[in-house]
């Protein structure tokens, strides 16, 4: 097994200014309707947890995975929850389930495409060895594992993540910041023909509409469509359409070029702690992809737009084995709180994306060179427009 | 049966207009990746016939009907479709078996909520006599009807179409420029806290992509929300908030208005040249959602979001009464086209209740003032922030 | 507009009967896990009420409506819901809502094809006479109209049953017993080559499983398939394939009653007092759909298998116009009791298809004449080979 | 009831080869209207083949893992496909793509549930070496992986599957025959309280319908539903019902025991050489839904009734890297063939379910022992019924 590097430089940064209250570790603007959490970021939504590990080694392995634990103690505390494909050219495990019973009861993995499998059977490893008894005087979990494919940074073919890699997410997975960009699962992304992979964002409702707060992590792997990203409402791609092209490795042909260029994938999470059914998440989620299409993008044929959501404040809790009990907790129908509940979503998926963009930093791997968003300068075009202060 | 009254002046003026060739009959600016066709409206899709019936009458009558027949003899030539409830508030009938089925075979009438049923009879009346054998020696036809709530305008209750109605305009349907704005099934509509209708816009894609075309049709109904309202990434309703309220009549009470308030519908008609399945269509009308995303909407609990999309590039022949022939035309598989066509649908989309907000002028009914848009106030708006020119 | 002659004899045999205690208003068997309710029909469900409008008229009219109310204020009272379409070449309206929403507010209407419009339009007429201020101070509702083509007993362009019809029904309808067979919307309808129409069923489970019921209604008019009507496993249709066969027309052509043979429809309506929610009802029409195989059906390409489920024991309750409040009663979680829902839909389904059989008797309409099932001659058949007693 | 041709040759032939191997390959007995095809099972579907690998070791190593390749190149020769989730309590990766892009383009693995990451890695594997520039200068692989819980007599948190084994399931898969009951992926499994596993059947369709072919593939893990076993319509479960019990070891506590009843998996595969496209092979899924419920199932909680289907006729071709070019043949349109197709589905789902019961032995595994399905008391049970002859 190769040596694992952690991510270091950037990553330590990311946490020193982010526990010194600065604003680095997340979007360096605010836009919408309602204010962000503190961290904004998914973990903004307590008892939500979030982990990396990121593998840089050698020329070509850029990879790694992220895991989301939705509470303390899933296996027991089954959050509500709900899983949609807006365009299925990927792969989230597991929500068969999700959709059929309303709940998750796993935490939730991102890595890279081949690597499915075996972060699949690392999640089994930590339920094992957190609920030793499924699979013999208990029922079975199904892991949720999503993926992005990062072939032009890592060679995926190398499936580097490993058990091992999961279990240690899993179980370092923390509430608080955590960082975002090129680490964990997005190690090896890249979105609008820039460096990307994680970015997160949260929104948090007045309250008088209950206070409910929104978190979203991206996965943000949505390939090369440069011209079409636009931050809140300006053109930032078609200014710089012509600059800050990846470079690529002189072997690749032609039709590989294009072919990877027409690829490419989202994987978005939305937590919240107010209190909705699967029905609703679905709903929710839904609106995550409205705040997905207002960055540009629009769901390519070669993309993998898989979603998922859950809520911490509808919690169906095992009783004993084999045994689950209801939540007595009414679902929000108030209209007035749905639909803040709906925009909050968009906003902050439509934040998450930036916030990938922003805090990845580019990257060299497997020959090819992809450039971070030059911050500074989107910065000044947004101000110039009026879009930000 | 109260009396007729074709909404004539304004309907004359946007015929005389489009006739003399201007473009006032169609959004008055363009953006995106892809020209419009040369009527920007969905009768840019050959063969595509588009009839409106306008019913304003004393102070309570606000509302019509519109007619979409998507070929020129729909029963024997059924073509390729898909729909979808993106928000399910609101009536489209006719989608099971659509999406069983894969295609459309009768027109798409668009009216107000509880018209639903009288211009469903309209319909069956026009297929009968069209189509006199229809449950006699052949199948049954199933009306696809599709609504939007005119009660701010409009006595709803008094279901002032008329199956009559509904059989003028589809007989009185024609290709070529139509009017938009408040006219037919828009007539009585409001989106965005502004008067709204009827909107239409098309993309043509380039030759090396087919040249393929999308043509998007909307009712836009989409409520009050006038602060989302953004126009090509520009937040105007936020500018505008504070003006041309809704003037609401005295007796209607806080809670009424704050319910009306919350509730709005968008209906989106899709059309396209490009031969596509029903598997395809559905992902073309997840690409509109995006495209209405992008306008500020994130489609509200009390929304209507209900979409319908075909294909006259991909038709099921009728060979005889009960016999049906597949499409020997292969379907679009090549990515790069898929993706234009995703995005021209995108692109259509917005445009199209862009359209509805500018064609739309103000309008008293039931009571009630609903402004229209300020056009040239804006377009100034657009200009200064570059977003046209 | 004809006279109008409620099918008299056989209805009033039929309750006079019921009211009786005897069984000849239900099917006259049983078979199962779990016992049916008192009345063996979805009127088992406290609460539940049904009505018919039977029209039998001349040589050519035989047709009709059903109508069936949740709960004795529906707008005030949603009950929790679902909408399936298992095969869609049909009509079921409101399905977007009922899905969206997760509840069901207006009364469920079940008519012939060509009359699903002015039926939609007489559920208005009764929900404003009901509810005067929906379309005014409130909002709209949403009406729920299914449909079977009666078109080989009955004149269908006529669209015989009018608004008035629909208010009647629904004013009219019921809790207890209530006919079945050729009334309401089953007059015209025909099943296996059988006249067929209105069943009925229920199931109870045990009190260590909540004591919860299900009852279900079918309009069975899955056409002419003889050769696969199984009664309890016992191959039925297999033995009576060559008798009784429906005698038509001489003018119609072969292609007509090819066309004709190949076509048919069930609507199923599945009513519980288990406080299920939406995603759960959806469970238990997919489990409805099994019951229904067990009749030997396939649900064929020219059906309009349409189901909905409901729940009196989840409610959405309306405080205020345009305000409603979501349940507090927790949903069933207990996998045995779920799983025993399961199984009574099934059985109850499956009942409910054989009481249409047994109850409807042979009519002529339009020309033609269908047989009633030889209910003496099919039950000696079950107990030969041991499948009743 | 009509004599019933044993399909002569063939099947004598098949049975000849079974019994100078292994006991029986093929269902004893046949029911329905259409003839099975010369294998009775997936494999008479021209180019399909199945592979298994046994795992039997030790007390508690009862598991393995089942391969369907769906064509002797599926990479390059994309089947068109569906996949379903009658009820999501289980496993099948890969069926966000398959219903996105309407095809199939790996194998298919069966196996245990805590198998699947690693079963999903060795298709990676296998996938590597067939094509060897998946994820360097071509697209990645979405493998299809399909899990049933084998607890009962397997220790699952082993992983007794490894990826090498898998590479040889899926090389090693042949046409032709195959063998069924404890057997691969079925080795471990237990479906009415009886040993179950891989069942398999087929049906083909007249000549003047195409003389298309459907073939199933079950891996029957649904439990202990004893008493609702129904064999072409004879109760045979009823009858047995307080006989063949399995033994379950003492240590296991009555909650197990109980929670284990309930749960329970079944794996559905259809396949086809009718040109079919994804939304009418998902007509199909939900009639091999019913073909299941025949066998008195009603698809508990607890069960992952996961089914995919695909038609080796309708094929979409990689013409280079990156680059598929959709099937040029006519999808089948007419009404009388799809019905047929649907009936064929749902006699051959019944056929394979049967057929798992009938091929699996007595087993003992984990310290419990399963028996087997007393076939010959069984077929004199439906002899005495009638049901068979």
């Amino acid at each position: 097994m190769p040596k694992r590097l952690q991510y270091g430089l950037a990553l330590v940064a990311a946490l020193f200014l982010a526990a010194a209250g600065q604003v680095q570790a997340v979007l360096p603007f605010h836009f919408g309707l309602y204010p962000a959490g503190p961290l904004d970021g998914i973990t903004d939504i307590p008892g939500v947890r979030v982990g990396h590990v990121t593998l840089v080694e050698g020329g070509d392995v850029r990879t790694g995975a992220t895991g989301i634990v939705p509470t303390s103690d899933p296996w027991n505390n089954k959050v509500s929850a709900a899983a949609l494909a807006f365009n299925g050219n990927g792969e989230m495990t597991g929500t068969h389930w999700i959709n059929t019973s309303g709940y998750l009861e796993v935490p939730i993995v991102l890595t890279n495409t081949l690597n499915v499998g075996l972060a699949d059977d690392g999640v089994v490893d930590w339920m094992i060895r957190h609920y030793p008894n499924v699979g013999r005087t208990d029922d079975v979990p199904l892991p949720v594992v999503a993926e992005c494919d990062d072939q032009l940074l890592n060679n995926i073919q190398l499936r580097s993540v490993k058990q091992a890699n999961i279990v240690s997410v899993l179980d370092d997975a923390k509430e608080g910041q955590f960082a975002r960009g090129s680490v964990g699962a997005g190690t090896g992304m890249r979105a609008f023909g820039f460096k990307a992979g994680i970015g997160s964002a949260s929104r948090v409702l007045p309250a008088d509409l209950g206070g409910y707060r929104i978190g979203v992590l991206v996965n943000d792997n949505t390939g090369s469509s440069r011209e079409a990203l636009t931050i809140v409402g300006v053109p930032v791609g078609e200014k710089l359409k012509n600059e800050y092209k990846t470079l690529f490795p002189q072997h690749l042909s032609e039709a590989t070029l294009h072919g990877r260029m027409e690829s490419g994938s989202i994987i978005i999470v939305v937590a919240t702690n107010a209190p909705l059914d699967s029905r609703q998440l679905h709903a929710i989620l839904l609106r995550a992809a409205l705040g997905m299409g207002r960055t540009g993008l629009t769901s390519d044929v070669g993309s993998g737009d898989l979603f998922v959501g859950f809520s911490t404040g509808y919690v169906f809790k095992r009783s004993a084995e084999w045994k689950i009990v209801a939540p007595s907790t009414p679902i929000v129908e108030d209209n007035a709180t749905l639909n803040a509940l709906y925009r909050a979503t968009a906003e902050a998926t439509q934040a998450a994306i930036y916030d990938a963009l922003f805090e990845a930093k580019t990257m060299t791997g497997n020959g090819t060179t992809v450039f971070g968003l030059p911050d500074d300068r989107v910065l000044q075009m947004l101000r110039t427009a009026g879009a930000i202060e």
